[in-house]
């Protein structure tokens, strides 16, 4: 600005850095009808077998699920964008694929793998089946036992799945053009797409691609290779006691498993290092000091995985973890809702005033921290003004009628409230009928805190759901059964609308038509609904899935059946101690929440907020033992030196590396499954013995015959 | 030279290029007394040390032991430059480090880890002693074994290993100045030495000693982490069955050895490709073939090491490629130099004539192959020229007494002949006298063909030794042990001969003094005549070195020891048809080397004979088996991709990647072996069962009580 004529210059390459619509002012954007094309929808159906895949195995194995949103963009992307390539070479192209296309695979595969995570196979539905009711002795009686199966399963998520979809559509325009939510996920989803529809973005995913598919080929290899390793339970690289035997017991080694490792590298340092601080309280240092007072705190007799032994502190005092830290933040985002609604008012009253006074209509506006800020309209906003005219165009384009919303979640909540008591007979129709009138509630705010913050507390209001429920229809009428499937209800709910939210976000930024993003979303749960209880009836049937000492543990199924008969029996049936230190670790994670929140506000100078460990991630491990953990914090070492070696590359192309690494190890459960289904024995056990043990054994050997 | 103007500029830079001595113009030479100083002694002794170990531990493994002179060079350089340059700091530096320095202290390093090679504790000396001899019948009588203690080991080694140093000594200034041998390795040690000494040089040798260092600290933690779960024999990564157990017994597994990895990306492609080879055919077919007719063609009631057995083939038929391999290089080089001295002859014939009409010296000439290829006196030949003053200047300059080499061969010779009688009663001071007439031919030789090709061909040498004085005195005079003895008394002489000549040429091109480098050879020779046996002993006692079941088999020793009882014995005692097919390897050894040969000479087109396996490299896994080729063909395939990805970076890096493999597990090595020595056993053992046998050891367990 100090010299005019250099200006225009200046002022021409801000505006193309800042308006992404710039680039794309020439590309047509195509009707709704045209968004949601046969090919996108198979391109979805193929990706989204793949990810339940791995999200099913993520929830059975820890229940750590990473955001696997860049890993869906880039296999949607490769896979339409070559298949087109491929009909453009032949000359038979006839429609271009399109960002908005894109949109709509991305749409759908997140929606059809978010139902394999809140459709509860790690969690709710799996922790009515008898193998885990038979951890713990209250409860395991016929009325708290639902035998699953997959016709139930199915009908069960059809029911539940789409009516959050309804739930608070009806506030879009609300959430997403008024009040300006970031959305994280969903802004970073659309800006991926975006780039990949510029050349250069082009060149860039193609080389992310390349990665991808070359750890891809890498960690299957490795994990091909494992299996040859593995005949048994106790064998392989699952079992190798990289830190000594003693410290195996305790569960502390690096189990070689190449998703979590991908894992680590998505997740963040933090959470990462919360996880082994968590495992080094728990497994460390509380397990073994409790285990000594077996006989005093709790009955020798008890087997290792009775909810009264060793195995009840595990889970109780990580449930209370939980709920203290899901408390919080439910809390937090009521407080801090409430307090944006009264300036919201206010804001309306002033502006309502000022229109009278002006008599103009204000939309679009420019956002509303932009003018709190005083910020002058200069040249940085021309791009930004333009962007935000053609998003609101195409957004307001393709009306969804006002009444469909309403007469949606009516019709379908009317559906579920008939069908569900038939169900699970433990459930009566007031009950259902309950859940209906708060969730649209739970669901705006869960929405509009995802919005803000990223950060979807679905799983949270399921907890408080199981309490609420089970206590309600109590012990002998099945209040389990009823806590469980209630939590069903409530999740499904609240995360479908969110996650619907998200993908308007990117469908506003990548002026993909609302109808497309409804319909895709749809589609993507219907997908979910059938995809995701095939498949875990598949590791179900392969492994003792559920089982604490197998290799699919499933922690959260028992986790949240202990939350029910927390629900059902109060806190009586606890073992010694337990409910004071599940209670002190309420207390804990609630304070470590407040502190972080107040160094966040008020200490801005060294950030030591940043090293406050996340007191949801400490409580994982208290169930699972330390070895994804370790898995994890080698990824975060990975990224930390490859960050420390080249920034930028470590940047564009660690998503593409971890992602590789977690699809590989997934696709190897296909075979692994089918084998194991089919009891084909891998031929060789690495073992690991004591010394000691070794020359007993090898004596025996030697005097048995050969190997 | 189209162009006047230019010429000026380019001619200095062409000059700067060629000419190195340019660059050291100004750098004082100091004199020799000064060349050898305390701090290179000190450094040297110590350095000597490790490359003894290295050394010992390559001998007792595999035999197979690549030229280690770079990482000498390295870590000679890193050595004295960090000690020069922190007395520098302080100020107490008095006098700089120059390349002189540097290259004695590489000559005494390189001279006494030549002994660790040629003192035979891997081959001739370990084959003397009786748990070799155990292993086939004949020979094992008390005449024919002889008890290893370090005492008569040393003493032996001082008489054998200074004799050769006198040799051919007084060949230098023929070698060296007149017939401008190239050396190879000699050379490149002196480039490498040189480069070390100007400021890029030195920066780049910073970084590859960071480098080393690194790969150095790697491979230590690496092998100390595989210590942990090597309780017993056949625990542990050692054991590991990469390919499935009937690969693992028929010894194709990668054993997870760093040094061997190291080793394989010095060794360069066709070397480990022809290990490979020879792997497939020996144990992939022949022995699985013999096996079969265990039995028919030898006793199924003999154990597995005897050399009766399947033993036998192993070993007899890798000695008849070895041989008809070492043959037809020994008769190459007698003909090749028969040729060279014709032409020589007629050259100074010629030159005299013409020097007769000119009447004028020539000396220094200009190489002999520049005249003959008739290039012109350009710009080019100024630099060369300068060198070459100023070298041969130095080279002259400390000149030692013609007398020195005769009076001093004749002396030692006498000691010898006097005192190796007493020490071997089976060795008659004729036999010994006879040795010493034929060495000096042998050694002059060795070192023309060293200089020519970089081949030292003093360990066939010594298996010539090994057959006609086994047979001369015969198996019940105790022909073993003299033949053995009378290998240890050429390989020595002919070894350090070549060894000598090689120095002479670094400190040639490095302006060192001969009597500098004479003395440190002197030293080095020395300690390696202490250190090696120490070392020895320390694995000797720690392990069941010679065990062919052990980790440290020591191949070549039941090699050496089994030539010198084809001399004693002839082929009688050889199992079926065992005679036959190392006669047919012998011949297929020749054959091999004929076409190579041939493919050199003749078809330069393809370069096919870069193709053609090497006979020697094809017979080393034919006794051991090739776990240490899956190593060494990972090290190549490495190195492959590596020089694929940065060509330059891996020229100049590889040598010390490679070298920090090897010396971290050489340096394990001690650790290990004090606690093997100390009965100190790894707490776990990593076992790999077949799959039946895992179910037998579970229950087996699980009845005698825990893990």
């Amino acid at each position: 600005m100090e010299n005019d004529d250099d200006q225009g210059g200046r002022q021409s390459v801000q505006a193309k850095k800042v308006s992404m619509e710039e680039e794309f002012r020439n590309m047509v954007v195509p009707p709704w009808t045209k968004q949601i094309t046969v090919r996108s929808m198979v391109a979805s159906f193929l990706i989204s077998i793949i990810f339940n895949f791995i999200v099913c195995k993520l929830n059975l194995t820890t229940g750590i699920v990473p955001s696997l949103n860049v890993t869906a963009g880039l296999l949607g992307f490769a896979a339409v964008k070559s298949y087109t390539a491929l009909l453009d070479k032949l000359g038979l192209l006839k429609q271009p694929f399109t960002r908005q296309e894109n949109t709509v695979i991305q749409t759908c595969v997140v929606a059809s793998s978010g139902i394999a995570f809140s459709s509860g196979m790690g969690s709710y539905l799996l922790g009515m089946s008898a193998q885990v009711a038979a951890q713990g002795d209250a409860g395991n009686t016929p009325i708290n036992i639902k035998r699953l199966s997959i016709p139930w399963m199915i009908g069960y998520l059809f029911i539940v799945s789409f009516v959050g979809l309804f739930s608070i559509m009806g506030m879009r325009k609300i959430m997403i053009i008024k009040r300006k939510l970031t959305y994280p996920s969903g802004t970073a989803t659309a800006h991926l797409i975006n780039s990949f529809h510029t050349p250069q973005g082009a060149k860039k995913a193609k080389k992310q691609v390349a990665l991808l598919f070359k750890t891809f080929c890498g960690s299957f290899a490795w994990c091909f290779f494992q299996w040859f390793f593995a005949a048994s339970d106790g064998c392989g690289f699952a079992s190798f006691p990289t830190f000594g035997l003693k410290a195996y017991r305790q569960r502390f080694y690096f189990d070689f498993s190449p998703t979590y490792v991908g894992v680590g590298m998505i997740s963040g340092y933090l959470v990462n290092i919360s996880m082994l601080v968590g495992a080094v309280i728990s497994w460390g240092i509380m397990w073994p000091s409790i285990e000594k007072k077996k006989g005093v705190w709790y009955g020798a007799h008890l087997s290792a995985s009775s909810l009264h032994g060793i195995q009840g502190y595990r889970v109780f005092i990580s449930i209370g973890m939980i709920l203290g830290d899901g408390l919080f933040h439910v809390m937090k985002h009521a407080i801090e809702m409430a307090i944006e609604m009264v300036i919201e008012i206010k804001r309306l009253r002033a502006k309502k005033e000022s229109d009278l006074e002006e008599n103009k209509v204000e939309l679009p506006s420019s956002s509303l921290s932009n003018i709190e800020a005083g910020l002058p309209s200069t040249e940085s906003e021309l791009g930004e003004d333009y962007d935000e005219k053609r998003r609101t165009e195409y957004f307001l384009k393709d009306q969804i009628p006002k009444w469909v919303p309403y007469i949606g979640y009516v019709v379908l909540a009317f559906v579920s409230i008939t069908v569900l008591p038939f169900m699970f007979h433990q459930l009566k129709w007031y009950h259902i009928l309950t859940a209906y009138v708060i969730a649209p509630v739970l669901a705006f705010c869960n929405a509009y805190g995802c919005g803000l913050t990223d950060w979807s507390l679905a799983s949270n209001y399921g907890k408080i759901a199981i309490l609420i429920f089970s206590a309600w229809v109590g012990l002998d009428k099945g209040g389990v059964i009823a806590g469980l499937a209630s939590c069903g209800v409530m999740m499904s709910i609240v995360s479908t609308a969110s996650d619907l939210m998200q993908d308007f976000k990117t469908g506003y930024l990548t002026l993909s038509s609302p109808r497309s993003m409804f319909f895709s979303q749809v589609f993507g749960t219907a997908m979910g609904c059938v995809i995701s209880p095939v498949i875990f009836w598949f590791f179900y049937k392969a492994y003792r899935v559920g089982d604490p000492t197998s290799s699919y543990p499933a922690p959260y199924s028992l986790m949240y059946r202990s939350i029910a008969l927390l629900g059902v029996e109060g806190f009586g049936s606890l073992p010694k101690h337990c409910l004071a230190l599940a209670v002190s670790f309420f207390a804990l994670a609630i304070a470590i929440n407040i502190v972080t929140f107040l160094l966040e506000k008020y200490e801005t100078k060294y950030e030591i907020h940043r090293f406050v460990p996340n007191a949801m991630a400490m409580a994982v491990p208290f169930y699972l033992g330390s070895y994804f953990v370790i898995d994890m914090c080698l990824g975060s070492l990975f990224l930390f030196l490859w960050r420390r070696w080249k920034k930028r590359q470590a940047e564009d192309f660690a998503p593409a590396v971890a992602s590789g690494l977690i699809c590989g190890e997934s696709l190897w459960g296909v075979p692994a499954a089918i084998l194991s289904l089919a009891n084909v024995k891998a031929p060789i056990c690495m073992k690991f013995l004591s010394s000691s043990a070794n020359d007993r054994v090898d004596s025996f050997l030697s005097s048995s015959g050969s190997r």
